[in-house]
């Protein structure tokens, strides 16, 4: 009913708890139906939002014509603008990424970078329930475990999806009601062909077997996301009666990992962490009936039967690199990326959200710094956090696999830890009241 | 690959342990392709098997060809044959069913009385890999849980598909391979026509999408019914920490209940058991934040707001009835169904396996007999256990449902229970090879 959508869409936010009313919300604009409602919505519901464009430049004059009647909605909802053009063909050239690849790469990129310097708490894309269901149909379709199956979740990190329970033809009827006019959508740019086929030879026939089809596999979704949280209690528990860590070791008991029931999906995700293929478990499944010494390797670990137990090690313990800064300007090449350091005045306003930009207060920094990985016994006191962590601990909070775990690295004046980089920086660090000059640090992966 | 078929074939049935190779297995065969070839193979691997026909005689004179092709089949292979013909149409009409639920329903129970009576193991039906997809498909659109997508299941209680691990096009070639004729298939009657549909309208342009559609569908299942056994696992400590039993009257906590994740999902475990219908979940749920006294009725159970607990007892508590059996001869009309009662002279053979027969050894009998609810406090001696055990704890690893418990009856002679009716006799009246004069008591539901 379009009449109850603005009311649903309001419920819909705080339900989901998408964001705080109070934030700014950065709403992702192609100018299709889609997110040109949304916009619509966003203002009618008295939020604070501002609009980003992303003009591709793959369709000539109808990328202009977007990108402008995208510049007069905003005016019109009197709403902040942000537009870029990108050369999507040639970054996809220099890249040897497909076009949708590079596309897809482009805007996200973009869309955080302006999210986290223009004070956005989150990026709002305008995907609807049918979109959520088409991607989990092709799932299933391609083959997926349980996650492939959710669909699309309705938060992710900063991105946030507010349409997710309405129905495209609500959509549809909304914006007959209420005079709004689109372009037609380019935004699906980034999955354009096998999703189309999809919504136009897949969802007809099935919506014709049963009507309600789209909101019947959206009620299916939902089962399963919670589903998956029963899965993932049950996994956990397995992880701690099956894996046990000792140095930079893991170990995985023979005797208890072959009694484990269901063993498949087990193995796959006790596995998986250390860059397991699947067809790299069966082969790990194999070590349980084989003699000592017989292994698997995987880009990071080897994983080796060794009597009653799978020894998994990274393969490479490589001297730990250990880089010096000693002025606050310029770039400097790491193994986990670049990273851009200069200094600044400060001016109130706001600080850069993204936890790849680090501000420090100068004056509580001396230089050289240095940049290296992090190493077990480091410590710091997280931004926000009054007490002071073992970053050990920290890590295991964010929830990083191992191998990520493997690529942190720190950033170090005086001995203590200043930013652990991409991450957090130390309140002790951090701007205030009284900073005059800004050290920046920004993480280019 | 048709020449590996036959290898496949042996190798699934034991990987799965659908039946010992030493068992005797009974086909349905209708007479089209999945199931000739079926027969084909159980006679070339070498399995002990007899062929099951129904004759529906819904189509005339096509219904008349099918049933001789079977006769012809069974002749050639050399295999038992029973063939049965159904005035459907008439069934349908007096139980008020339409003619698919009335076909479904006629067929399985035939089969299990031919299983059951013939010495047989299991039933074996044709069901192929695509036939499984399409389940799960059909059970996503009309809306399901995670139990909806794991497909067709290889084995399910005493019917086993051993097919399932092949697609139809290996069928097809093997057929061609082999010179195997067949007639059009008839068994799909009892879901034919959203079947159907499925068949010719949507795995076809899923298959354009994805080339590997099916497969790849077929793997997402069985991760899916693996990802399922971790959900159940999940599940059995839910009900651990929320459902506790005094009496007739089951209790769950409220604040522990509130703090549950995923709160719909293990809400709905918890209780459908009591007939919960998904709507009454959601007003089960509201009881959380509702006062004293506010409640919900199922059709067998009342679900009631008391203080910090919920508190679901049994709708009716009614007089227990009991039914005194005089004579071994007979029919007795009783709650839970119908039992006939005779009695034979023994002559060795096979035993009825079914559950729904008992043969008792006539001399441990003595009459009058007793036919009443189970209660509290009954212990019998299971038959095949040579040590005593509770009823409550022999219903518990049945896995009986609570209403299904309320309705479970027992058999007394001279104070001891003979008999748990439908479900197994006791150890100390079995058949022995002393045995001269059997009771046997045959369970219509």
């Amino acid at each position: 009913m379009p009449q109850y959508l603005l009311t649903h869409f309001s419920n819909y936010i705080g339900q989901q708890q998408l964001f705080d009313p109070t934030q700014k919300v950065l709403l992702a604009v192609s100018g299709g139906l889609d997110s040109v409602v949304m916009a619509h919505l966003f203002k009618a519901a008295g939020y604070n939002a501002g609009i980003a464009h992303c003009n591709f430049q793959l369709r000539a004059a109808e990328s202009v014509r977007d990108e402008n009647f995208v510049r007069e909605l905003a005016a019109a909802l009197d709403l902040p603008l942000h537009v870029i053009q990108f050369d999507t063909a040639a970054y996809a050239a220099s890249q040897h990424m497909t076009i949708q690849v590079a596309a897809r790469e482009l805007r996200y990129k973009w869309l955080e970078e302006i999210r986290a310097t223009g004070g956005y708490a989150v990026v709002a894309t305008a995907h609807h329930m049918q979109d959520s269901v088409e991607t989990a149909l092709m799932n299933f379709a391609k083959g997926t475990g349980i996650a492939g199956l959710h669909g699309i979740l309705p938060k992710q990190e900063r991105i946030v999806r507010p349409l997710l329970f309405t129905l495209k033809d609500t959509l549809i009827a909304y914006a007959a009601m209420h005079n709004i006019s689109h372009v037609e959508d380019s935004s699906n740019i980034t999955d354009k062909y096998t999703r189309n086929f999809f919504r136009h030879h897949i969802i007809p026939p099935l919506t014709e077997a049963y009507p309600g089809a789209v909101k019947n596999m959206a009620g299916t979704i939902d089962r399963i996301r919670e589903a998956e949280i029963l899965y993932q209690q049950a996994m956990e528990k397995h992880r701690k009666r099956l894996l046990f860590q000792k140095d930079n070791t893991w170990m995985v008991p023979v005797l208890k990992l072959q009694k484990s029931v269901p063993l498949q999906t087990i193995a796959w995700e006790l596995f998986r962490q250390f860059n397991c293929s699947p067809a790299q478990v069966k082969q790990v499944l194999q070590l349980l009936d084989s003699e000592s010494g017989k292994l698997v390797e995987t880009s990071t670990h080897r994983i080796i039967r060794n009597r009653a137990w799978i020894l998994i090690t990274p393969l490479v313990t490589a001297v730990a690199p250990l880089v010096v800064i000693d002025t606050p300007s310029g770039h400097i090449t790491f193994p986990a990326g670049q990273l851009r350091i200069k200094a600044l005045e400060h001016q109130p306003g706001n600080i850069p959200a993204s936890p790849a930009i680090a501000w420090l207060d100068a004056a509580q920094i001396s230089f050289p710094l240095i940049l290296r990985k992090w190493k077990q016994g480091d410590y710091f006191y997280p931004l926000g956090l009054p007490k002071k962590k073992k970053l050990s601990r920290f890590l295991i909070d964010q929830k990083l696999s191992l191998p990520q775990k493997e690529n942190v690295w720190v950033l170090e004046s005086a001995k203590r830890i200043v930013w652990v980089v991409g991450m957090r920086i130390d309140d002790r660090f951090k701007i205030t009241e009284k900073t005059r000059q800004v050290i920046s640090l920004e993480l280019d992966k």
